[in-house]
């Protein structure tokens, strides 16, 4: 593709589009196909495809050093996950959360009958406010759940001691951040009395669809176990509520395979991450969001926030004219949840206003990234979008 | 293994098992591994592992003719199948069901905040007592759920006749009756607002886990194919609850891979049934329970009924006396959901007796029965069984 040096250049202005085929936000990563398939395959001869099966052990405890945490069980998907992971700590009534996030946050919520409640977000890093919190404490605050939205930790030590004083369990949605850790040990690595990861397809790390409940509590950990299968104990005897969560051999399979890549996938996101940041440094309104010091990143998703007001056009229209190249961009996250139809005429889901979460639901962009994804797409996308800037 | 023709022949009783290495009720079949291999290693290459791919598209199709329903969607497993199948039917409040079912059919429901109440069973057919559910019937109950049990058909034109007079939504739980149909068609092929199937590890025709909706109707299957989805319309719009119920590709391919054998699976396992009707006839006490007449049937499941006031011990001994020989049978289903912990505290759960519920979950027995078990192994669990009797 040659520099896009003149407003014609543009695909949206009727010239040519700079990728000849679509480049997407969440190209699966394979990294190991013949592993997997090797896998797969073993686990075909030993007739043991789910429940609990060697490979779904074998992936756990290859999980446990990323999650750090004492327990790790893995799940079908995250949203059962987050269902699990809520219950088996003993969440009932409001969930406090953010509104900026995947549905699949608030609808895991509401579909075992809690009620999500949305507070506001911090402008730079994307995640749970805890002041936004306290103000959305009640005496109907069951839970808080925050978010690592786009691999970025909460400030875990700020919702700690809002949930500490609410007296309610404080759980995590991390399935944007595995591989993100806190960088020094401490009570922050280890803050919530659970968290939840994803492995679904688009995931830096993917099982086809996958989820994992994480927690250091030996207790809730013993609930999770029986609660992901029916309710069972270790002697099959139904104990309690229970759903099927198991993730199967197949997808165990391609977690085992990814896993022993992932630190070379991480090299790679990193180097896009940053080569997008070079890039970008120069383009006036559109500013890479940052990953937060002090904790380790996957860079799963690389956003920027458009401002219109410097950048002379808004999100949606730079969308249009990335499109228009077959740049595939993401709109992460928008609407915010509390905008959505289950949400948005109870204003019981919204006690708190959420200002931050309306400016960033309407300027955030995810640009592609992945293994799909060469230095040099990169360096065409930020010249795309410098042309767009000026000549959109 | 030498015919037992004494007390001292069996292994419980000091003999040597009759088969070396177990065999087993449910062990997966795998009719074409090749070709599974050969379609997931295309899903890889296409990098469309999950949301909707071409292969779940094709595994629904492929599905249509065996449910006889005009629309179908594919699900990870058969418990989100049923919470999103009795949610798009607009189900609410108590659910009348069998109590002599798998944990799975109450837990469902339990799980999205609905309320199993209990009514009884056939003697005959292990299925759902119309009689028994009309007495159940109450202001607060807001759906019937049939379980079509081991792959016994219920009384559907009953079933549906209590649901009209009580006038709530009738739903079935097929996860053991892939395969099974009325022979006429008619208004009981039909029955039900909608239906669920499993394609578990351990069914007839297995996706490592998987799960199926089919309904008639247009309305439900539009909510049914959102739900699934978290909530998204084609246009990507949250429009209601949803939750993450998809099947991936992975799944999809064991499925095609799959059923473009069923038809010579269902003939495995009808020569097996009729094998073990065959070398069952003549022992006392051990009834095989037989398969509805008007139905197709895929034989799945392989029971007998022990009385032991005929065969002289009791299926928990003569469990015993099989696993002594490592032929290990299933108890299916025992205990029932209502002598379960998180069912048998509440009065509200069993309204109605259970008479005869209580009945077979004491005499009920599955035995070894797939791909995997030879007519040579039937006939030397047959001839085990008739020594149990003779000497236990």
């Amino acid at each position: 593709m040659r520099a896009k040096r003149a407003r014609g250049d543009l695909a949206y202005f009727g010239g040519t589009p700079g990728f000849a085929e679509d480049i997407r936000v969440g190209t699966p990563n394979v990294p190991a196909k013949d592993r997997y398939l090797e896998l797969v395959s073993e686990a075909i001869d030993r007739r043991w495809l789910s429940n609990l099966g060697p490979l779904v052990r074998r992936f756990e405890a290859l999980s446990a050093p990323r999650t750090l945490r004492a327990h790790n069980t893995a799940t079908n998907n995250a949203t059962t996950a987050l269902q699990i992971a809520v219950r088996a700590c003993g969440i009932t009534g409001e969930v406090i959360m953010p509104s900026f996030t995947f549905v699949a946050s608030a609808h895991a919520m509401n579909w075992i009958g809690l009620t999500p409640v949305f507070a506001d977000v911090d402008p730079e890093t994307g995640t749970l406010d805890p002041r936004s919190v306290a103000k959305a404490v009640s005496p109907r605050t069951g839970g808080i759940l925050g978010v690592h939205i786009w691999g970025n930790l909460c400030d875990t030590a700020g919702l700690d001691d809002v949930a500490r004083a609410a007296g309610v369990p404080l759980v995590f949605d991390s399935a944007q951040a595995f591989g993100c850790r806190p960088l020094l040990p401490g009570p922050s690595a280890g803050a919530g009395m659970a968290e939840v990861f994803s492995f679904h397809a688009t995931k830096i790390l993917n099982c086809f669809e996958g989820g994992l409940v994480a927690t250091d509590s030996a207790e809730v950990h013993s609930r999770v176990r029986s609660m992901h299968n029916f309710g069972f104990d270790e002697a099959m005897d139904v104990v309690g509520p229970g759903t099927n969560a198991k993730m199967n051999e197949s997808s165990a399979a391609m977690g085992i395979a990814s896993i022993e890549h992932l630190d070379d996938m991480l090299k790679v996101y990193r180097a896009l991450y940053l080569r997008y940041r070079q890039g970008l440094a120069q383009v006036p309104g559109i500013t890479l969001m940052a990953a937060p010091r002090g904790q380790s990143h996957n860079h799963q998703y690389v956003v920027v926030r458009v401002d219109p007001e410097v950048a002379g056009l808004g999100r949606d229209r730079l969308s249009d004219i990335l499109g228009a190249e077959n740049i595939r961009t993401k709109k992460y996250f928008s609407p915010g949840c509390h905008r959505m139809r289950p949400y948005r005429q109870d204003a019981g889901h919204t006690p708190v206003g959420l200002p931050v979460t309306e400016m960033l639901t309407e300027r955030v962009l995810a640009l592609p990234t992945g293994l799909s994804v060469t230095p040099g797409d990169v360096d065409r996308i930020c010249d795309v979008l410098a042309a767009a800037v000026r000549y959109g």
